[in-house]
C-alpha cells in the first residue's frame, strides 16, 4: 500500500501540476524538495503571480519515523513509529469570482517497531470550494462530482463526508463556515464493510475527482471582470481563510506543534489579505446572501 | 480597587485617544460600546485610513460573572465567578518605518459567590513594539522609558518582565520573536513584597510610560517616505504579527474560545497582509539583520 499510494500521489500531483499550467496560461510551478529530519520529505510546488492563480500550492510529503509525542497522547500509546503519505493543495486564484479550493488526500500507518508489522492504518482526506461570489451552479458542479465519486462506493458516503465536511470547515467564533464545504473524511479503516484496497479505491476516486470537480469553475469564472469593490471583499473574506487555517483547522496546527515545514505548511494562506474593523456587507448584497448560506449550510445536490 | 482601576482606564483610554488623533491629524476614533451577555461590557474604539495609523484600536471592558470552563480548569476550582478590566491597544501605522505597537493593562478578581469577597486577585499587562525597519536607538528610547517607570517600583522589574515578554511573544513555529519586547507580566498578586496598592501603583506607572514610549518613535518617524519594496516588506512581517496573535496568544485564544466579541478580540489584526511563499529577504540587507535580531533577544538598555 505504501508504494501503491505513494506511487499515485506523485502521479496526481504531476496531473494536477499540468492542468493547473495549462489553465493559467501564465506562471509555472516552483519546485522545492525537502527532507525532513526525523525521516522522509517531500515536494513542495508553488505557483505564484500568475495569469489565474495569484498564490497555489500542490504538495506531496512522504515521511516516516518515530510518533510524535501528540500523536502518542492522542492514541495512548507510549513508543511506535509511523508512516504518512499525502497530497495536499490550495489555491487562491486573483478573480474574486474565481473560488479558493483546498484538497487533501492521506494515508498514515503505525507500528510497533520501525519498518515492523503495521499496527494500525487509516486513510483521510477530502477536498473543499471558497467561493467569494457564490454562483449557485458551481456549489452544485462540485458537490455533484464528488457525490458521483463517493456514490461508485457506497450510497452513505456522501451524505457522511458532507456534513463532515461542515462541521471540519467551521469558524466557531464567527458562526460561519468558511466555505461551502465538499467532502472531509478521516480514520478510514478496514474491517467488516471494506477492505484496505476497497479504502484506497475510494480515497484515488475522491482524488481523481478533484481536477472535474474544479477546472470548469474555474475556467467558466476566470472571464468575469471584478471591480475594486469585488476584490476588496475577496481580501476580507480571505482574512476568514487565515482565521480558520491558523486557529482551527487541525493539520496546520499539528504540522506546526510537530516542527513541520513551515512554508510548505503555510503555502495555504493567501496571498494579499485585509482586517477591517467590524466590516459588514451592505444588507440584500450579493456579499450578505453568501454569508448567510455560510452560517446555515445547505444541500447542493438536488436528489434524483 | 475595582472602582479605581476601572477609572484610571477609562481616563488612559481617553488620554491615549486625544493623543494618537493628535498625532494622526487625520482620523478620528469611532466607537463602539458593547455588552456581554453574562455580565459588563465595553468601549471599543477604532481608527481607520488616518495620516498615520492605517489602523488601530483603543479598548476597555470591565466584564464580570460566573468564572468561564476554560479558567475553571486552569486553576482547578469548580465553581466562582470573576471580575475583569482592562485596556488593551494595538496601533497599525501605515508607513513601514513606523514600528506596530501594542499595550495591555488589565486587572482580575476571582470570587466564590457573586459580589462575594474576593478570594483571589491579580494584576497583569505589558507592552511590546513591533519595528519593520528597525532604528536602534527606538528601541533603546522604547525599552528606556519603561525600565524607568519598573525602576520606581522595583530594580528586578524590568529584567524579570523584558525577559518574559521576549519568552511570550515568540512564534515558535517561525523561531523568531513577534518584535523586540518590552514588558510582559502576570499573576502578580499581592504578598509579603507587595501590597495590592504598590501593585496597582506599578501597573498605572507602566501604562503611564506607554505615551511617552511610543509617540516619541511615531512622531520621529512617520515623516519618512516609503518605497513600494518597504512596503512590501512590512505587509510580510505583518503576516508574522498574524500568526503569532491567532496561533500563540493566549489573550486572543482565550477570547475566542470564551465567546468574547471577536471585533475587538481582531482589531488587533493588520489592516493589509501578505504571505508570500517562502519570502525571503536579501543577504546583508536591513531587513535580515530585523531578522537575527528577533531570532536573538538583545538587551537595549545601556547599563548605567
Amino acid at each position: 500500500m505504501r508504494e501503491q499510494f505513494t506511487e499515485w500521489i506523485h502521479d496526481l500531483q504531476n496531473r494536477i501540476c499540468t492542468s493547473i499550467e495549462e489553465l493559467d496560461g501564465v506562471a509555472r510551478f516552483r519546485e522545492d524538495r525537502w527532507e525532513r529530519p526525523g525521516g522522509g520529505g517531500g515536494l513542495t510546488r508553488v505557483i505564484a503571480n500568475g495569469g489565474v492563480f495569484e498564490k497555489g500550492g500542490v504538495n506531496t510529503s512522504v515521511v516516516h519515523g518515530e510518533l510524535p509525542e501528540l500523536i502518542r497522547s492522542r492514541f495512548k500509546v507510549e513508543g511506535g513509529y509511523f508512516y504518512a503519505a499525502g497530497i495536499s493543495l490550495v489555491l487562491h486564484p486573483e478573480n474574486p469570482y474565481v473560488p479558493t479550493v483546498h484538497a487533501n488526500f492521506r494515508y498514515f500507518e503505525i507500528s510497533d517497531t520501525e519498518g515492523g508489522p503495521v499496527s494500525d492504518f487509516w486513510f483521510g482526506g477530502g477536498a473543499d470550494l471558497t467561493p467569494y461570489i457564490l454562483f449557485d451552479d458551481d456549489a452544485r458542479h462540485f458537490h455533484t462530482v464528488l457525490k458521483k465519486a463517493c456514490d461508485r462506493h457506497h450510497r452513505g458516503f456522501y451524505p457522511e463526508f458532507k456534513k463532515e465536511c461542515d462541521a471540519y470547515f467551521y469558524n466557531t467564533h464567527r458562526r460561519e463556515s468558511r466555505g461551502i464545504g465538499g467532502l472531509f473524511f478521516d480514520y478510514l479503516r478496514a474491517g467488516e464493510s471494506f477492505t484496505k484496497e476497497e479504502r484506497f479505491a475510494f480515497v484515488r476516486d475522491a482524488g481523481e475527482a478533484f481536477l472535474p470537480s474544479y477546472l470548469p469553475v474555474a475556467e467558466c469564472r476566470m472571464h468575469h471582470t471584478w471591480t475594486d469593490k469585488e476584490r476588496y471583499w475577496q481580501e476580507i473574506r480571505r482574512g476568514r481563510y487565515v482565521e480558520f487555517n491558523l486557529i482551527h483547522d487541525r493539520g496546520t496546527l499539528f504540522g506546526l506543534k510537530t516542527d513541520g515545514r513551515v512554508e510548505s505548511i503555510l503555502m495555504s494562506l493567501p496571498p494579499r489579505v485585509r482586517w477591517d474593523y467590524d466590516f459588514r456587507p451592505e444588507p440584500g448584497s450579493r456579499e450578505e446572501k453568501l454569508i448567510n448560506i455560510l452560517q446555515q449550510p445547505r444541500d447542493w445536490v438536488l436528489e434524483e
